[in-house]
């Protein structure tokens, strides 16, 4: 080895071990990972070609089926965070010139614009004040209107705390010919959904919400419909990282390596995946249900207002309002560094306006209800 | 919560607690990790907008210039595989119709081929075969011929096992007026690299082989020749998620929002790259060049025919020629399940001809040549 250039120390750290704050996280993502999740995520990892890391695969697709209630075949993780998975959903379907109607209730229906946008399609929206919600005769006016290649809905809005109803859209989008696209970010795991049952083609969510898990794996499913439109593209997916025909190779019975996939959040995510089958999904949605009701009662009885109408509100997701002359970052601030409880503030139309409270996957417990409200009174002014 | 329709159980599976075999990891990656590593990465999560993790994200980037030798201001860890840390360099600097001349040497030059097609480059090539590099000529001459707005090279090609000199290549570049831009996946960490003092504007790699740390997060950097390029765009980056104006503005002071990161991966990460300062860049260089010297003699006196000419031989990844009248595919079968040892095997046009053997990281051990050289001697025929 010759090396005659020197060495530049400018940026060399010497550093102690990792040594992290304790935090209650209550804000809209990531939340805590549940103990025996972290317990799996440091098994020494195996190769990404080893037939038992295939194994692990296997049953990440198994229960993600079962965890958002689906048969199709193409369910997998994907191998980034949430935002992955959602541009992995507008990447394989949409060809340049696609018309995709996007229905904005907040910032991720945003997110979907600009994506779709990247991708090249004459996007258009609908819209609605920032916590409301679509009605099916609104959805039904806006694709006569548009007649839309995709319909892309936000099942739960992050930024609003509010839960589109998706009965009966599968339907619509059927007699109109399109495919029907959901953001399940924030419900996963936490809130009903039926994905065959509603006809939903296209569907994303993450690991580090309703599932328990640390983020960097994040759930993808797409169906038969949705594949046939993907096959039927004149042009390759703008994206090879997220080509779900390469992808599909891999997760499938061909196994031929398309990248390396992130070993140690997957076995976090089938640990996770795992413990959710053994509470039983429609107990994890009760559960989710019951301990928001209880937030829902202590904030009111705080004397502070819930954002979104109660019929739309999501139980993993509650938007506050801030009470007039009240300054909500320091509040929340004071909250991490003197309480260890993360709670997030509003984004984009919200800012300043709302917090944002999470209580999803492990963290939907009585206790952490409790442990934030007892900190809110004491922060909060007389 | 009304709920009427039935829960589909057919995808529930009720399975034990994740249980892994134990693998020592010789092939092209992932490698195995370091335990410290294995121990942060189990560290509980905090928010990704929590103080203290813009300070390990802080350490990150400064760590990452220091294993790369650059003092390039946006040099941070993608949140996904190393592919798409490769996708990244492409994706920002790529406008429709820009001449990206890549240079082929292994399945990795051709995924940069199909990546840069993919955004629209007019995409050229230089080949050689697989196993050799290109002279300073033969690029000069490339360069003359093609003129292109971006130059590509596979530092580290992990389907051959070569190692790409790059001294004089940046200068050239700047002659022609074209951004440099460099994987090295199969080199940071193991190889000795100097981006700065090459010239290299764009490089990536991942954190699963010479970092000895988990695949999930992976390294990027872009000098601010390469910057301009990306601010002089008449286009969006055709990908949000990896979108570097956008995540800069995550990675620099602003701290807005762009996705979240995964957490734990980047806890896992900032340790691998302590220990790498603690033991000093060029210590590890040195360390693997001595262990692959080791394991090369040993092969040898198999009788083993190694693929590479020494002088361009990786220190991280070697290629050895499978003998005639061997399975390959068999020999690594027995070598994973009978003894635990992971080595790869040829990808493309090398596919069935030769074996691909890793020290990479935390694996470069003499004690691990010893094991692997002792169950070949095993299961190789007399």
């Amino acid at each position: 080895m010759t090396q005659t250039i020197s060495i530049n120390n400018s940026q060399k750290l010497l550093i102690e071990p990792l040594s992290m704050p304790s935090r209650l996280l209550l804000g809209p993502g990531p939340s805590n990972a549940h103990p025996a999740v972290l317990q799996a995520i440091n098994t020494p990892p195996v190769g990404h070609l080893d037939p038992a890391f295939f194994a692990v695969m296997d049953e990440i697709q198994s229960l993600l089926r079962y965890v958002w209630q689906t048969e199709n075949s193409l369910t997998i993780a994907m191998s980034g965070t949430g935002t992955s998975a959602m541009e992995a959903t507008i990447a394989n379907v949409t060809e340049p010139g696609d018309v995709v109607l996007v229905g904005v209730i907040g910032y991720f229906g945003n997110r979907l614009v600009d994506m779709a946008g990247r991708y090249g399609a004459d996007v258009r929206t609908i819209t609605k004040s920032w916590g409301q919600v679509f009605s099916l005769d609104e959805l039904r006016t806006a694709l006569e209107t548009h007649r839309p290649a995709i319909l892309a809905l936000v099942h739960a809005e992050t930024s609003t705390g509010a839960r589109q109803p998706l009965e009966g859209v599968g339907e619509l989008c059927r007699e109109f010919g399109c495919l029907l696209l959901v953001d399940t970010v924030t419900s996963l795991g936490g809130v009903p959904i039926f994905l065959d049952e509603w006809g939903v083609d296209l569907a994303y969510s993450c690991s580090q919400k309703g599932l328990s898990c640390p983020p960097g794996a994040s759930p993808f499913t797409m169906s038969s419909r949705a594949w046939e439109k993907l096959q039927k593209r004149r042009t390759k997916v703008a994206n090879f990282y997220l080509d779900m025909t390469l992808l599909s190779k891999y997760w499938g019975s061909d196994r031929i390596y398309h990248h390396t996939a992130p070993i140690n959040m997957y076995y976090a995510l089938r640990e996770a995946l795992r413990l959710l089958a053994e509470e039983g999904i429609e107990n994890s949605w009760q559960r989710h249900q019951q301990n928001v009701e209880y937030l829902w009662q202590q904030l009111e009885d705080l004397g502070l207002t819930l954002h979104v109408e109660k019929e739309y509100r999501l139980p993993t997701l509650t938007t506050v309002r801030i009470p007039d002359g009240i300054d909500g970052k320091a509040i929340a601030r004071q909250l991490l560094l003197e309480y260890g409880i993360e709670i997030g503030g509003g984004l984009g139309d919200l800012a300043g306006k709302v917090w944002r409270i999470g209580l999803m996957g492990f963290n939907s417990r009585k206790e952490n209800v409790d442990r934030l409200v007892a900190a809110l009174r004491q922060v909060l002014p007389k």
